[in-house]
C-alpha cells in the first residue's frame, strides 16, 4: 500500500510538502501541487490517519528555549537557528528559560497541544520525565534517552587544549570547571578528553572543579590561583571563565602567557578589543546552529535522526605561547 | 452607555482580561470570569464590535524584530523584553531582520493579519509606509510619525560624555560616528548633544563622520588615529567602536587615557576582562526593555501612549582620566 513517503519521492518533492498538499494546509505552487496529486492518483494514494495526524498541526513555528539569549554563545547560536529556521520558512519563537524549569515544562507543553511545530532546547534542568523521542525536539549538549542532540566534539576539543600546552611548554597544566551529579552533558567530555590525554602522557596534571552552579566564580577562580602557584598551563571550561581568569592573573602581575597559559572553550570572542586575546577551542556555532535546524525539521517531518557531533578546531590567541 | 472600560473598572480587572471573558478567548479564572460576568450584568453592557476587533486577536504573541540578536546590546534588551512580556503572559517571536526590510514587513504583514498580536522593532530600514499608528507597534530610537517609540536620553548622553571630557582635562574633542541622510533616528542626537556643549563651552572640537554604514569600521577609525593626532579626547557613537578605537590606539603606541581619553555609548561591557575597562554613557537596557513591553500592552488593548525616553548615566572605566 503506498504511503505518504512514496507520493512524495515518486512526486520529487518533499514530505513536508506532500502533506501539505494531502492536508489542504499551508502554502504549495499550483506546479508541485499538480506534480503530487499525479502522483497520489498514480500511486491510487489513501491518506492514513496516522501519518495525518502528526504533519497536520505543523504550524510553521518552533520554540528555543536557552538559559539567557544575553550570553556571546547562545545569542550567536540563535542568530544562525533563526536564520536556518527562517531559510525553511519557519518562524521561531525565543524562551529565556533563566534556567527555571516551569518556564521549560510551559513550552514543552506548547509543543504537546501543537502550538509550535517543534523545540529546540538549551536546558541543564531535568526535563527528561517530560519529553521523550515521538517529540520533535532537539537538544544541545544534553543526553536524555534516544533524543537527539547536537553538540560539538568536546571529548576531542578537551585532548586538543592539553597537547596545545603540553606542546608549547608547559610542565604542570589544570583543567578548571565544573561538575554535575544530575545530569549528564556534554560539557564533562571536555575535562575527560583533557585528563586522559594528560594520562596517557605522563604530564603532572590538576583537576580544579566545583559543583555546578559555581557559588561566587570570581572567589572560585582566585583560590585557585592562590592555590595553585605552581601550574603554569589551565584549561577553563569556558570563555566567559577563561576571560575572567586572565583577568584575575593580571591582576595578582601573573605574566599571561609566559607564567601562565589559558587556553578556554566555545570561541566567543567577537571584540577587537579583547586584550590579551584569549586562545581557546572554537565551537563551530554556524554549523552546529544550521545542524540543530536540519535534525529538527526531519523531526517534525517524521523522520529519525541521529546525534550530529561536530569537530572543533584550536584558535590561537595571546595567552598561549 | 457602558464601555468595556467601565466593565474591567467595575470589575477591578484589567481591560484585557475582560476583553477575555467578554470574548471567551484565553485563560480567564473562575472567579475573576464571575466579577467581570456581574459587572456585565449591573452595567448592562453590550459589546461593541468596534472594541472586539481590536482585543480579540490578542493570541499572545509579540513580535520582535532587531538587526541580529547576536550583537551585545540588543540581546540584552531582546532578554529583558521577553522576561517582560513573560510576566505579562505574553511569548515572544524574534526576528533577526539583518537589516533586510523584506523580513521586517512580514513580520509586520503578521501584524496586519494578527498573527502576531503586536511588534517591538528596531529597524534602520524605511518602513515608514508600512506602518501607522492605528497598529500596535512600538519602535526602539525611530522616529516614524505618532508610532511610539522608546529609547535613551541620547541628548544628554552626548552632553555628558562632553563635560565628562572638558573635566577631565581635555583640550582638543571630537565626535566619531555616522550621519543617515533617509531615516531619522535618535543616535544623531549623541552627536548634537556633544556638539551643542562644545559650542557653548568654547572648546576645540572636530566632528568626525561617515555616512552610514561604515565600509570599513577598521580603516575609518585608523584613519582618525593618523589624521587627528592633536585631539586628545573621544567621545565615539557606541561601545563597539570605541572599543575597537582602543585596540587601534594601543596598537599604535598610543597611551589611553594618558594621551587620548576615549567615551563609548550603550554600556555593553559586561566581561570583567576587557582591559582597559571602557569608560561609556550607559543606556539603562533594563528599564527600556521593560518599557517597550509596557507601552506595547496599553497599545494593544487599545490604549495611546507617548515616547519613553530614558535617563543615562555615565560609567567611569579606566579609558578617561
Amino acid at each position: 500500500m503506498a504511503t505518504i513517503k512514496d507520493v512524495a519521492k515518486l512526486a520529487g518533492v518533499g514530505l513536508g510538502t506532500a502533506s501539505r498538499v494531502i492536508n489542504q494546509s499551508g502554502y504549495v505552487s499550483e506546479a508541485t501541487k499538480k506534480k503530487v496529486e499525479d502522483a497520489i492518483a498514480e500511486l491510487g494514494y489513501v491518506p492514513n490517519e496516522t501519518a495525518r495526524a502528526f504533519v497536520t498541526q505543523d504550524n510553521r513555528i518552533v520554540a528555543l528555549f536557552l538559559p539567557s539569549i544575553h550570553h556571546a554563545f547562545f545569542s550567536e547560536l540563535a542568530y544562525f537557528i533563526e536564520d536556518e529556521l527562517d531559510k525553511n520558512d519557519y518562524k521561531m519563537m525565543l524562551c529565556n528559560s533563566s534556567n527555571q524549569i516551569e518556564k521549560e515544562l510551559s513550552y514543552i507543553n506548547m509543543l504537546k497541544q501543537n502550538k509550535v511545530s517543534g523545540i529546540i532546547g538549551i536546558s541543564y534542568n531535568q526535563i527528561e520525565k517530560e519529553i521523550n523521542n515521538s517529540m520533535p525536539i532537539v537538544l544541545v549538549d544534553r543526553h536524555i534517552g534516544e533524543i537527539p542532540y547536537v553538540s560539538s566534539d568536546n571529548y576531542a576539543g578537551g585532548e586538543m587544549a592539553f597537547q596545545v600546552l603540553r606542546d608549547s611548554g608547559c610542565k604542570q597544566v589544570a583543567y578548571i570547571g565544573t561538575y554535575t551529579k544530575t545530569i549528564l552533558t556534554e560539557v564533562e567530555k571536555r575535562k575527560k578528553g583533557f585528563e586522559n590525554a594528560a594520562k596517557e602522557s605522563g604530564l603532572d596534571y590538576t583537576l580544579y572543579l566545583e559543583e555546578d552552579p559555581i557559588k561566587d566564580q570570581t572567589v572560585f577562580l582566585n583560590q585557585f590561583l592562590t592555590k595553585h602557584k605552581n601550574v603554569d598551563g589551565v584549561f577553563v571550561e569556558n570563555d566567559l571563565m577563561a576571560l575572567e581568569l586572565v583577568q584575575l592573573a593580571l591582576e595578582k602581575n601573573i605574566k599571561v602567557p609566559e607564567e601562565l597559559s589559558v587556553i578556554g572553550y566555545d570561541g566567543i570572542q567577537r571584540y577587537g578589543a579583547l586584550r590579551p586575546k584569549l586562545s581557546t577551542i572554537r565551537q563551530p556555532v554556524e554549523v552546529m546552529g544550521r545542524s540543530l535546524v536540519d535534525l529538527l525539521i526531519k523531526r517534525i517531518n517524521g523522520f529519525s535522526v541521529t546525534p550530529a557531533i561536530h569537530p572543533v578546531d584550536y584558535l590561537k590567541g595571546e595567552t598561549t605561547r
